[in-house]
């Protein structure tokens, strides 16, 4: 975050640091922030261009028979593969799930293509297995095509996992980044920043396994039962992974080119992840979640959306953190608890490599 | 390939060496054959199983707003990512593509999930996604949906790609392994194995770049137009992609429990492809390939089909290769050109590792 004054919404163009200028692929360009949107704008988007791409959702909506379908995909690298709250397995479920929620689609159907390094463990593998076959069940959505590959030794790392998902968008969604207009609340259901740092400390053995675990969960139950009652008064829907909620939100401010204000206080972060942040060095708010949902809604609905979410067991600490402005288009503000507004932006890079 | 005299039908179950009692993943687990089926059946298809698992077919067909939906997926981790008659970009799409056509399936979309290795060069990955653009639009099937991760250096090999994609099943399409039945022909659209020696040569340098290139190419255009003119005498397609002709033939034999018998002299091979396998010990049987069909029709429509495929680019060496019997149902065979009669098994591992 940088203070608002020195921070003008076209900085990103003049930043003296070049971003993309890399010859070769960094860690960052993997992380979320800048460097992920600009790979993406420069080397795949510009490639592939079409109207399902321009949309930036994180899942494309089809016509099908009739219906819409939405189809979704997220590769999986996560390391360790095990980590308090979950592992790949699940993750690779939940990630793809949520991703298909965010459109407004109930999921039907999963695909998997496993990436497998010679040598790695069968038994671990068939944990990894397990805990998606459960991860589908509970949802419940099959997982009814699959594929993998071997790579040899020291050209892999265990197991990656590539999953794919289609699901029907309910007949009452009207669900895109591009829906955000001036005067919508923003909602967040619940604490943030809990899967990222566990996965970290996992994976750097800092030892907070016994206090922080990740919220690796499906969250489609927080969204799909609002449809019916809220219908196009819900305008965007986001699961704030890579790059944090501050990431969802910025995307959201340049897809619909608005502004967005949020307040400090308002950010649910429990006790041992604020402290386990402030050690570390890491700001919640770009820290990644996995069970964690952000709704941007007409301001007539946000009452009963938190009221619904607070019912539920994954959204007892939602929060309304902020509103859809007119000013700054594209640029998300923060109302600091001490009073002083800064920039939200967007990090350059990465804080936390290969966390999903 | 065994001699028939010594090989029961079931001597894959006597087998005296364990083939899947390893502690650990094995290159050949990947390779397409007994291996790869074990893998599959033992840790994934018992722990996802479900009606669309044990269909075992290239891809999932499910039921979508009154219409058949095609769903599947394909990992790709070729190596070198660059090769005589095509890249991994262009075989991302042509692999993905080619198991939804073999399902009877027309493509509507496809994502795409990169694992990109950290210093991987910005500039060949702009190549890579050229290529898959151009096949992309060639079929033309837009890429809808993707995403991106990056792993530390050493902990991958440059780029992976696992796509998926979206397909509407013809009406008329009637397609599953298990419809093969006694008096059925066996056909096969073109000159086989050349994409694994392109792949091999390439990788080791073989020298044989100016003379064999591989068959990457979308075979939809071998079975979509069929499906209007013979509808339910369209019995199986396959495309015989790693573990060669001989694994889908076994795949095929095993499904539907029936005998397949083909003849040596009616494989086509081209020359320099022969000559390659001749040289480095291997049967174009196994060998890869990634434009090529394997289809099992009705006798009444096969001269038809052939006819067809040979009035097509992609099919002008098309071949009667053989007939689906009663006799030694789950085993096929093929008469050799000095006329003696052996089992094509399934091979335990693998002849080249990385090839798709």
């Amino acid at each position: 975050m940088t203070d608002i004054a020195d921070s003008p919404p076209s900085f990103a163009a003049n930043c003296p640091v070049p971003l993309t200028d890399h010859p070769t692929v960094q860690m960052a360009h993997g992380g979320g922030g800048r460097m992920s949107q600009r790979l993406i704008a420069d080397v795949f988007a510009s490639a592939f261009d079409n109207p399902w791409l321009r949309e930036m959702h994180d899942g494309a909506v089809l016509e099908f028979g009739g219906e819409r379908l939405a189809f979704t995909t997220d590769g999986h690298v996560v390391k360790p593969l095990f980590f308090p709250g979950g592992d790949i397995g699940a993750l690779a479920v939940h990630g793809t799930v949520n991703d298909l929620a965010v459109c407004g689609a109930l999921p039907i159907a999963l695909s998997t293509s496993f990436i497998l390094e010679e040598g790695y463990s069968l038994e671990e593998l068939r944990r990894v297995v397990a805990s998606m076959s459960k991860a589908a069940s509970s949802i419940p959505v099959p997982i009814v095509t699959g594929d993998t590959k071997v790579v040899d030794r020291g050209k892999g790392d265990g197991v990656f996992i590539s999953t794919a998902a289609v699901g029907r968008v309910h007949p009452k969604a009207q669900i895109s980044p591009r829906h955000a207009k001036p005067g919508d609340v923003v909602l967040l259901s619940g604490e943030i920043a809990a899967h990222g740092i566990a996965v970290l400390s996992a994976r750097e053995n800092l030892g907070l396994e016994g206090v922080i675990a990740s919220d690796s969960a499906s969250i489609l139950d927080l969204i799909w039962p609002l449809f019916d009652r809220f219908e196009s008064n819900l305008h965007v829907f986001r699961d704030p992974t890579r790059g944090g909620v501050a990431a969802v939100l910025n995307e959201i401010a340049m897809a619909a080119q608005v502004g967005i204000e949020i307040d400090e206080v308002a950010i649910p972060v429990s006790e041992p992840v604020r402290g386990a942040c402030e050690l570390l060095g890491l700001d919640p708010l770009y820290v990644a979640n996995e069970g964690k949902c952000v709704a941007i809604v007409d301001a007539t609905c946000a009452d009963a959306v938190l009221e619904y979410w607070r019912s539920r067991p994954l959204g007892k600490m939602a929060s309304r953190l902020g509103v859809v402005t007119e000013s700054h288009p594209g640029v998300v503000t923060m109302r600091s608890t001490i009073g002083a507004t800064r920039v939200v932006d967007l990090l350059s890079g990465e804080q936390l490599p290969r966390i999903c």
